[in-house]
């Protein structure tokens, strides 16, 4: 039996820049004004921005996407419906101190098939928190 | 007047490993990667196993299921309807400091007539979890 | 600039056990009620046993020091001093949601210099629970 | 009666980057890892960066820094006496849902005396935390 495993990859700051640049500028060039979170593979915050003119709730909002992602290993929009009103998974949001979020924008980031963190945007819809998440990942796949 | 009960039934770690290893061993024969929390007839924790790849957020899940069964002596998946959207106990997912948890996988254990626990499954569908903790169940009520 | 690090270590559910059963071991040759918690490098929970007869709180407790070591890379009896009254760091056992625990119990667990868990256990003194957490380690690192 | 104030003098992002910039090349200089946040007059996040390395833990330490040295508009550091065991203050860091910090690494960020934001450090000493947001903020003051 496998009592550790070796064959980790980890997310550095310098990655978590790389997102951080491209997902606020793929917020500009929307018109949009957003919090962007970036997490470890354990839900544990690397790096944010809040663009000026964010809303301040967004940043709560954003960790706990980037948190959720992260933990799941899925993009927060999968729990919009099972998480919902009269879904199976109706009250999940309540759990890991309310910061299980069931709507998009949190996004994980897969290398080697592993999760190696994840993105959390906040400030637009739930489609376009997810798309300009989804940006940020881009940029980082691209370069690393 | 029964000014003290002598009667008591009470899970031991011992037994709460019977059900954690046969339903760890049910998940994998389902393919699924969970969390499986067993708790005492208070709904603490007694012991808790999190399979290789389960979700992180699956932690709380499923500690909150085994509370939830424990403390109300049902399974959770009877609080879907009554605490969801439009139910008769909406908003009891937000009490014991938002540990109530109203869709399937908590499961109570019944020792003569009597609650001596609760197992609590997160990681597949309410159905999957529900499945997997009562696997887990019935291997310690073949052997206790 | 490295975006991303690819040299990870981590602790399986089978290692995580193999840590159980020793700090269990050692706790009952000492006459010691015990929780024994395993997080994993990013301080979430992978396993936990509470021994018959251990106290109620103790999960929390052990939960929080295992989070604590893995947070902080460092043995939780080292932030006693500093954290406690009238130390450099008093009030920091309110930080992390008050999981920061600032006595002994909770131990890092160290492979090829890096980090991939903590072990936390309570119901003894804290020089107790360190010797147990640091006997379960010991049993890992002897098979891994 | 002046019913609103229109001199008022905000950080932005990019200005808070120059912090962050800087405080991290400098804990760098040190040796140190850490967790730099920024957050605006109102306490609320700017931005933040954990240095590879850096604990844990210290993403809520450095947040909770930033927040309560905006919100006093004062150092951290002058509440380790009156906050700590016998101070006048003593309890106060149990305020703010447990935010309130009573150890050095939290400075204010002053702009024609007004206080437009903090900065909020964690990973060394309570006096390297405190230095390494000071000269954050120095590289802003320069620029600005």
């Amino acid at each position: 039996m496998e009592l550790i495993r070796r064959n980790g990859v980890e997310l550095t700051l310098a990655g978590a820049r790389v997102v951080l640049e491209a997902a606020v500028e793929h917020a500009q060039s929307l018109g949009l004004k957003m919090v962007v979170a970036v997490a470890d593979s354990g839900g544990w915050l690397v790096a944010l921005f809040r663009m000026d003119g964010a809303k301040l709730t967004s940043v709560d909002i954003a960790m706990n996407k980037a948190f959720t992602a992260a933990g799941t290993r899925k993009p927060t929009h999968e729990y919009a419906e099972i998480g919902g009103a009269g879904g199976a998974a109706f009250g999940i949001h309540a759990s890991n101190q309310g910061r299980f979020t069931v709507f998009g924008g949190g996004v994980p980031i897969f290398v080697d098939g592993q999760c190696i963190g994840a993105v959390g945007c906040s400030g637009g819809s739930a489609e376009e928190d997810r798309m300009v998440a989804e940006a940020g990942i881009a940029a980082l796949l691209r370069c690393a």
